[in-house]
């Protein structure tokens, strides 16, 4: 597709200035940015309610409506995050390792930006500036593409953007938009290996499966997250009903909420109808094996496929063991490689469980609705990877860079 | 397909076994393996000879007849790089950061194996028992598809590998070979998401391009390698002929051989006839830009496909530019993304060069023949990677390897 091979063409251009770009530079140019969405507002909501609209009237669920909608705050919670992106550490040009070989090679291995970097995402507009900035900080170029429901928004936001650069002197084409809707691009956007780099999916299960059977650049997959607790019969059971309601509810709809709950059957007499009143009263949907039903009234019985479901709602599953290793092996079989939890006092049952699940972040005694970027500590996220391959966990601007062996040499030759 | 879910399951149910061993387990397994293979020489050389006979039959090229020939001295190199991977070091467990979150969170980042490796491979039989060792020394279970030209080569190593595991109370599934040569069994094995966590080609341009388009398994991409040498107007010319003669020349057919000559134009009279002398004598044939050939007189013209080739032959293009910027500027068109280098003593455009190069492996006064796990003291190497993702140029047992954040917390719950 022409239209592509152009846009791709224009991000490797833009690649080879990003990289020469100072870390003074790419912060003085964020420092704009964040001004200049916050100065355009009205121009940004205007286009936001274009969106909104055509969503409305296309009978758009309220949640999603909610995702969709772009207030004042909203923006000026964008224009923030591109300010604390300019506050973080620039891992670019980091020298990582130096070696010299016996022949008087000298070899370092030194950070630098992926290059081209491919993000689709579904339809929450402030992705665009988010992705942008960390991108940017990184001396990447990328190109977007976003969901046709946040059409008209990632529009004003990425205009914003380039005119802002361009003002700097800094080539526009840091950020490009695939403003061509039909799905058929979509597909070859994922297939623009030439000139892409990397593909970041950003969204749900669907979207994500689509990007890695289609895609023939390297993926790094995000996203989805069965996530469990498991209930040693060690467990200090008072720590255990808050910690467990955290990570079921505190937030719903988001990838490190817990999905399954598995309990030791020793304590499930003491522990599950305690547990079953606490979830009862934030109106938790349970559904559970026999044991469980017995113990909580309210349970409905769980299928084989309600063990492998992500609810991303107020439902949760659960099941009684005999062991850490039956809990282990169970999780391994149904998780995500996500985030998993033991609640134990048990260290010899913690390591077990540590050792053994299989997942980007295993937890001891605390809710797994703490693996993020910021929970973590790197001051940003672009997503959490759930493959082994480069990057696991949460991705901040460390995780969007790669490296090359520089190697210095006074004229050797392989024997 | 039925056959390949149980080979995933197998291996699966073997990662989680080889996760646990001790480094001395592995070293202890991989002598035994070693021993084995020098013990069975018979039996492998006669499954040899059954290869050897149906290739000459069926017309395979002499080349290709050597690299699938194996000898009492191969078998023994099979044996001695099994006992080179015993004396490095195990990454598996190294701790590679901690950080305490305010909130009490203790967090380390810990290598853990990838879990299940996939490799495809071509014709050489000796990849069998090298992937084998590189995956066990790591924690890994392998899947590996090896060329039908080495069937029942890599069948008789496969089997001497697994009795020797047996006999030592490890899961032989650790290696398991697919054995249905079929090609559609190959495209459904690199679609094996489920159980496979990295797949790794090893091969021709053309099984390489095949995995990256048919895989839904997360890829390395490995090996094709059009690499440049760009001689500099200050570069030192006397040592600038043999750096490019053994790049070319000391080994023909290998992914880091120079395939392409750029020479700056203001010394390109001084240096191109005594250069076209020394690779003449060599049996190099040469094409080249205009200029190249008027004065080497033995230079055909080069097409534009010849600077996109990997020749992997006795032929290199050539061409002459006015500055490294435009050294840099044609080689980030034409490469492969694996190893360039200048000849120069002029620092700042040696420095230009690292900088704007987008290789895996950028050199300045050396043969990019240096490109290999042993030449850069990795002791072993699985392949030279020529993507950003993950890693980059040699792989040793380091790249074999992921992480996984371990939290230890005491009752955190997210606010």
């Amino acid at each position: 597709m022409e239209y592509l091979e152009t846009l791709g063409q224009k991000a490797v251009a833009a690649k080879y200035e990003l990289q020469k770009l100072s870390t003074e530079a790419k912060n003085g140019a964020l420092q704009a940015v964040a001004a200049a969405l916050v100065k355009e507002t009205d121009r940004i909501l205007a286009a936001n309610q274009k969106d909104y609209e055509i969503a409305k009237q296309g009978g758009m669920a309220e949640g999603l409506l909610d995702r969709l909608k772009l207030t004042d705050a909203r923006i000026e919670g964008m224009a923030e995050g591109l300010r604390q992106i300019v506050e973080l550490y620039d891992p670019v040009g980091e020298v990582m390792e130096t070696f010299d070989r016996p022949n008087g090679l000298h070899i370092s291995k030194v950070r630098v930006p992926m290059g081209v970097i491919g993000i689709i995402y579904e339809a929450r507009p402030n992705v665009t500036a988010d992705a942008f900035g960390l991108c940017f900080k990184t001396g990447n170029a990328v190109i977007l593409k976003g969901g046709k429901d946040a059409f008209y928004s990632n529009e004003a936001i990425t205009e914003i953007i380039r005119e802002t650069l361009c003002n700097r002197q800094i080539l526009a084409d840091a950020i490009q938009l695939i403003t061509d809707n039909d799905r058929a691009v979509t597909t070859a956007f994922m297939q623009l290996k030439q000139y892409v780099d990397v593909l970041i999916p950003r969204g749900g299960a669907g979207l994500i499966r689509a990007v890695v059977e289609n895609s023939t650049i390297p993926v790094i997959e995000t996203g989805t997250g069965n996530c469990h607790i498991y209930v040693d019969e060690d467990a200090d059971l008072e720590q255990a009903i808050p910690i467990i309601v955290n990570a079921k509810t505190q937030r719903i709809g988001v990838c490190n909420d817990c999905e399954s709950l598995l309990v030791h059957e020793k304590i499930a007499d003491r522990f599950l109808p305690a547990l079953g009143e606490a979830l009862k009263a934030k109106n938790v949907e349970m559904r559970g094996d026999r044991k469980v039903m017995t113990l909580i009234p309210d349970a409905l019985e769980a299928t084989e496929e309600d063990y492998g479901t992500e609810y991303l709602d107020y439902i949760i599953s659960m099941k009684t063991v005999a062991s850490v290793d039956e809990a282990v092996a169970h999780i391994n079989k149904y998780n995500t490689r996500h985030s998993d939890a033991i609640l134990t006092e048990n260290t010899a049952h913690a390591e077990t469980f540590l050792q053994g699940v299989d997942s980007a972040c295993v937890y001891v005694n605390a809710s797994t609705r703490f693996t993020d970027g910021f929970e973590f500590g790197f001051g940003a996220e672009i997503g959490i990877s759930t493959q082994k391959l480069h990057a696991r966990g949460p991705m901040g601007l460390k995780e969007l860079t790669t490296y090359k062996y520089l190697i210095r040499g006074n004229g050797q030759i392989r024997k």
